[in-house]
């Protein structure tokens, strides 16, 4: 398999989410002429999609949650914007902005508005506290550090499977903990090499560093551990960020602690609602294309 | 003229306001089975009318900003609310919530949410200071109190006519200085007695209480004054509402300093923009909704 990370795309604003904060978000960067990526699923919004009938959307009367929904990716894709499915791991801070770190390719941009609604991601015991030391989400970043020793992944989504085959290349051990149900794992043929445990994962162990995972089976040990799941929390996707009860912590124009970074809709707060997301996706993108021309005046 | 200012109508959530702010916040109430009143013009959105298309709300592309006015009203109407053009001059905390001031009506509210958008008047010099030591926005209100005294009316548009002809009726003595446009005063029979001065009002004098105007065209004196305008700057509408200098001073959910009001849209401060408008219409209402659920689960 080969990636080439070095390519770099590069934007005005990042969005990560496309849901109503991240789409309101995207069209009012675009109509103010930014260059704008959206990072988001291929569904974008299930909540909307589930929803029987929406009400309190102002301008439609007693719709349904997926015509909505469609109305919403007709709006984005008529003003000639594309959303990617490329899973950004992480988001950090350059001379020239942000790099963010897909899976198989390095994004940068000036601005980046977190927009990935509430996570419904529990993380496993001990799990943050040893991201970084033996504990990774990206398996294209960090594989190469694991070249000839033994690894464990988590795999929560078919992804998962797809990085099992990928780690197989490098680390002289590949262990396997699939949680993937049988029919999301349909056209996936994994490495021969790859030994597969079966078991719930429970808690990371270590010292310094992560030496292995407790499963509901019994213990299992390597060198690195990687995590693959279909998102990754704010608090993790961007190092320093601050957080409040509520959510990532954002001011009246939803900047949050680190300069350059926004965020909007139900990530960073209740309530969970669609115009409250959009408006504060609205805020988010306006604040973004302010920040861009301050700094354009400054050079 | 009879009004009988004794006629109470009474609300869980009255509405100043129906711009997309205001619109918004009525749909959320009352999808909370909330009884809900809307205070607002004739045409509640005269800068959405004039757009001439809107590409920044999300789920409209490309929308004529007058197709998108009918649309949110449409709304609000197939919701069974009614827009009430009675102009609110004064928002009182009483015992059981506020008690709103009309031309002819008083109206009963648990809760209030501003949504007045951003007010383009601006108050004659020592008007503000005056306020309630000789000037009044309120014929009906304060009228009674200049019984056989002489008053000054400074009407900026029709109902200012109307009510320099219903202040003839209790005052000794009516000034009227009008500044309403020839085509807008159509309809009006001025009583005979009242005395017409031309001039333009730039300051209000006086000692203690006010004692006169001061015109580009000279002084005149009077017991009272009566200044009568479109709107009320919200300042004067809320005595003691906090402001910054952004707008009317809230937190997160909406809240103002005062207990049970809340505040959304322009009038808290830019960017002046739909999707934020209704965003925070949306936040105002649930939190007036929280607001008056535990007031009742108090009683």
């Amino acid at each position: 398999m080969s990636r080439d990370m070095n390519v770099f795309d590069t934007f005005d604003i990042a969005i990560i989410g496309c849901g109503p904060a991240g789409l309101s978000a995207a069209i009012n960067g675009a109509i103010r002429k930014k260059k704008v990526a959206i990072f988001g699923t291929d569904f974008c919004s299930p909540k909307l999609h589930h929803a029987p009938h929406i009400d309190n959307y102002l301008g439609f009367h007693n719709i349904k949650g997926e015509e909505l929904r469609q109305r919403f990716l007709q709006h984005v894709t008529a003003m000639g914007l594309k959303i990617s499915q490329s899973k950004i791991t992480g988001v950090y801070p350059d001379q020239n902005g942000f790099t963010l770190q897909s899976r198989d390719k390095f994004y940068a941009a000036k601005t980046v508005i977190l927009a990935s609604g509430v996570s419904t991601i529990k993380p496993i015991e001990q799990e943050i506290e040893y991201l970084g030391r033996g504990v990774s989400y990206c398996a294209t970043c960090d594989g190469p550090l694991y070249k000839g020793k033994k690894v464990i992944i988590l795999a929560y989504n078919k992804e998962g499977l797809e990085e099992a085959n990928f780690l197989a290349e490098l680390a002289s051990e590949v262990t396997l903990v699939s949680q993937v149900k049988e029919q999301d794992a349909q056209g996936i043929q994994l490495d021969k090499s790859i030994k597969v445990v079966n078991g719930k994962p429970l808690r990371i162990i270590g010292e310094i560093w992560a030496t292995g995972v407790a499963l509901d089976s019994g213990e299992i040990h390597a060198d690195g551990i990687f995590i693959i799941r279909d998102s990754v929390l704010p608090d993790q996707l961007v190092p320093g960020l601050d957080f409040s009860t509520k959510g990532i912590k954002v001011d009246r124009t939803g900047a949050t602690n680190i300069p350059g970074v926004f965020a909007a809709g139900d990530c960073i707060g209740a309530p969970y609602q669609l115009s409250k997301a959009t408006g504060e996706g609205q805020v988010a993108a306006l604040s973004a294309v302010k920040y861009i021309d301050e700094l354009k005046a400054r050079s």
